[in-house]
């Protein structure tokens, strides 16, 4: 590598019959006005050489070694073969394909903690195709952490942020039914939170003193215990355990007042509750720029805000906006 | 009136120690530039007057009958007094204005179901002001609707819609802790609101067909039962039930998705399951200009989006788009 060069983003090859495909060949032809950084994927160069042919794109394809990405991607998409070829029709997922979704996000993974690559960028995943191939994690993020933690299941805590320009938001639940979230939140979740968050901020973001503005779960935070006791029973005890260790919160804050332009503007990331809570406001503002992060893990990882869109796959009218931004910001927090 | 005269708004009080006194005047010597319909408040016009000249602005108050309204309003700011003079300090609430903000309310519904005024437009109140006189009503809107059902509470069910240019969103349950609303929302309740909405979208908003978009209660509206059951059993049997009056109605939506640009121009009118679902992304886009309208009595009746705001009473700095917006609302609704 030369002195101005840093390891390349790895981008999985996600389920191969969704968009991931023809998003990834479509970032790479809008690699010059967009300004992307090299990536590379991790995936079977005939198949992307298909798709790109059945688009009509006229997208090189370089079987390489993750070195050789830099080099290689100006003139070429660059790509890391799986140990065997991809055979998928877009639209039709099938879950003889689900080996390779999971080796390609293995072989991603260990680059990127060998620091051969700088981050991993993932396209989106059908998890019940996995599933039926008798994938076991409760999702890609899991999965994840599980490869970083080798064994360890309680390594790692990952933290989903949902990023852009103009807003980043953290879901403290998740992927959960509306009715177990009060007692699925708890002060020690929303502390072990918090602190991922700010330190990530801080070490990744390059935000010396990150603001965390954390939402209340009730209608207008409660009003005081006048609708529901959780704002004052659990998030003020964690907002006293963040402010201990020194970190700048406020809250609990009315969830619906605290996402406008000029409310927004006064924290860094905001803290929120639950899934809704959180991807509404996100999702209302920055439909198709927003980037999901993964906090907590050991290395950088990126994806886009969307699923595989079996619906529109091959159809050559999906957005690769969301891809695109995953990629930029994949290249800002990946830098040492 | 002469021909082209329609029966005027009629502006309650409110808190006199809030920012209503101040943004009432506000809106009147913004009454051209903003091509305000006119309108009168029910209040103390030597108490008007004296929030007038302590911020120094040039406002004549002119106590009036209703029907003297629409000839005032060009050259002063028509007040229908009440029984007894208001003395309040702004930012400053005392229970000994509540018989004053009570009785603004009574003669304003007074009048306009006497048809003597268009609709009813209210100024915020604060709810623990009055409870510490004796109110025994849960909130501004329940009051509404007794003074309406003149004695038969289940006369009316009133239905809280936020509406600005860009959205409109009914909340199904309101203001209960965020652990009561599974148990909370039924299928009764959705189709009541449902029909309610659809109903007044027609008659009051002009919409010939109104589409109705219903938010689903858990993260991806379920995912077919595996995150939460009640979209499923809950939701989906009320969209059949309305669906079969005839109304047009597309969910259970995944509530993140259904509130940016696209995907809002495909319905005239979004029901939340509840409380922040509906106001975080109506406060997100349009927090200065979002309005409250209820929806379910037999008159019109607008407020701004906003509360007392004692903070900030008596500054000057409160910004008037809300109550504008809401007058400018309530004589589209209020028209014959």
């Amino acid at each position: 590598m030369g002195l101005h060069q840093r390891p390349p983003l790895l981008l999985t090859q996600g389920d191969p019959a969704g968009i991931g495909p023809e998003l990834s060949l479509r970032a790479w032809l809008e690699r010059d006005a967009e300004s992307l950084p090299a990536f590379g994927i991790v995936g079977d160069p005939g198949h992307l050489g298909h798709v790109a042919k059945s688009h009509g794109w006229d997208v090189p394809i370089a079987a390489v070694e993750p070195h050789q990405i830099q080099s290689a991607f100006s003139g070429s998409l660059p790509v890391i073969p799986l140990s065997a070829p991809v055979s998928a029709e877009a639209g039709k997922p099938d879950r003889a394909n689900a080996p390779s979704v999971i080796e390609s996000i293995e072989t991603a993974v260990r680059f990127v903690r060998a620091g051969t690559a700088a981050a991993v960028v993932t396209n989106p995943i059908a998890k019940h195709v996995l599933y039926q191939a008798g994938f076991r994690h409760p999702g890609h993020t899991e999965f994840l952490a599980a490869l970083a933690s080798e064994g360890d299941p309680e390594a790692y805590h990952p933290v989903m942020m949902l990023w852009s320009a103009e807003l980043a938001v953290v879901p403290v639940t998740v992927h959960i039914p509306l009715a177990d979230v009060p007692s699925a939140l708890t002060t020690d979740l929303i502390v072990l939170t918090g602190r991922i968050v700010a330190r990530e901020l801080r070490q990744r973001f390059g935000i010396e003193n990150p603001r965390l503005a954390l939402a209340g779960l009730n209608p207008h935070a409660g009003e005081s215990g006048a609708m529901g006791t959780e704002d004052e029973t659990v998030i003020v005890p964690a907002i006293d355990i963040l402010r201990a260790d020194g970190i700048d919160v406020t809250g609990p804050l009315p969830a619906d007042t605290m996402f406008h332009a000029r409310a927004r503007s006064r924290y860094d990331a905001a803290l929120a509750m639950y899934h809704d809570q959180a991807l509404i406001p996100i999702k209302t503002i920055a439909f198709d720029e927003a980037v999901n992060v993964t906090l907590g893990l050991p290395f950088v990882r990126t994806s886009p805000d969307h699923g595989t869109a079996f619906d529109i796959a091959g159809k050559g009218i999906a957005r690769p906006d969301s891809l695109m931004a995953a990629l930029k910001l994949a290249a800002r927090l990946g830098s040492p």
